[in-house]
């Protein structure tokens, strides 16, 4: 499995980039640094968040259908006269999206996975998760859903004014912000994890890094006082233990099947993240 | 680990339910029920699909603080002056939102996972993703990204005028349709993973199931050829292939470092589902 994934990571990183940008987006060049020059990872796709203006025919599903035309796409905050010349293009239904940081690494074994889901949970990407196929490969999905989805024209015609499309840009921006944020959270807090693992392997020669590193003492970069007021979910450190059962009531979610006691990372799979 | 994951799904199963409702949804009883009736299952939380109206200040973030006032929930389709009701009631920034149908359960072992990931990437819910915890205990997380999010208020101040407020609904109440078809068929395509299983294991026995499983050639329950013209991705049966490299030149994803070969289920993690 060792030469197996070495192999795969090799084969992986040398190929041609097939996005339509071709190289990776400028706000989170050093997060995949970083996670690909570490051996137990590489990453296989991402994306730094984007805004999109999408015209296309919303099926009776509601889904919009494959043949779609870009009006408008940003990687980066926007003004309302960007989104404005875009629908002004609108000859179908155009749809504003914000979806933010969206990155996929494959791991070098399981416990490589967890410690990255934990990073990523901790950061604010609490919709991330892990894949295990039937090859033997390890994904970590990094996902949030802090996005946004609007519909603004209905078969080329606007049907909201300019102050909503002023007011809709403002807090799409703060939403791209927020993003950013996240993303270097992300990378304090992996980069962190890894420090102390290669402490670790220094100090107590021949350990399983493995349970080292789930050692509940060990502390990842924590939010400044005023970031944790904004967000008390991030207030978590990796394997510090929620009280499910205070939290679920205190979360969005509306159904639960009942909670089950000792649970750790699961406990961050709140319905409704 | 077979007495442990027994003794969970007892003491979980035997909980109160800790939810605002109390219950499970009347929309997913069903499945829910389907899954707590095999051994290598058991729910911990879920939700049919939701539409709220929140009420709450946005910090500069864009993110909705936690004090926030309910206007308007429902798990069913809604009508306009549903949400018209709603919005008069508001004092700060209201957003409407979609949330599909989410589930949490666990698994008894990692085969029981994937084959429960493959069968909800299928069926239409694409963000799904598993959590492995240091206790040892193995989640699959079902999720969807078919949401909705549209900030309608400003301090109280309605931003969009009544025409668009019933657009909204009627793309909001397909949404939920688009959802429940989804639903039905996650509940038909794990029932049909679970019979084969069981003929599997009638027909041969001593083999070890989960390489039964994993044989391509079964099929699970595929859409109707109109259900097919609606969403391609959904053209694949659990175990089928997906050709990287043209896949991802024609999905949305604007960025990827590149493509690897032999992807399988990780396949189906386009960057933005």
């Amino acid at each position: 499995m060792e030469k197996t994934f070495s192999l795969w990571k090799q084969q992986c990183l040398g190929k041609v980039d097939l996005s339509r940008k071709s190289c990776v987006d400028e706000d989170i060049e050093h997060v995949v640094f970083l996670l690909n020059s570490c051996e137990e990872y590489f990453t296989t796709s991402s994306c730094s968040g984007r805004l999109t203006l999408i015209d296309g025919v919303t099926d009776s599903c509601g889904v919009q259908k494959q043949n779609c035309v870009w009006l408008f796409v940003s990687h980066q905050k926007c003004k309302p006269e960007d989104l404005m010349c875009g629908l002004a293009r609108s000859r179908a239904d155009a749809v504003l999206k914000f979806e933010p940081f969206v990155l996929h690494v494959q791991c070098r074994q399981l416990k490589d996975a967890q410690l990255l889901h934990s990073v990523a949970v901790n950061s604010g990407f609490r919709n991330s998760g892990l894949t295990v196929s039937k090859t033997g490969k390890i994904l970590m999905a990094v996902r949030s859903t802090h996005g946004m989805e609007v519909p603004l024209t209905n078969n080329g015609i606007l049907m909201v004014d300019h102050e909503y499309i002023h007011f809709l840009t403002k807090i799409a921006n703060q939403k791209m912000e927020e993003n950013l944020r996240r993303i270097q959270r992300f990378h304090q807090n992996f980069q962190s994890a890894m420090s102390r693992g290669q402490v670790q392997k220094q100090q107590i020669p021949n350990t399983d890094i493995s349970e080292e590193l789930q050692n509940p003492s060990l502390r990842l970069m924590e939010e400044t006082q005023e970031e944790k007021s904004k967000d008390r979910k991030n207030k978590r450190t990796v394997y510090k233990q929620k009280k499910s059962g205070d939290e679920l009531q205190q979360t969005d979610a509306c159904c639960a099947d009942g909670s089950c006691g000792e649970l750790d990372l699961e406990d961050c799979l709140d319905l409704f993240s």
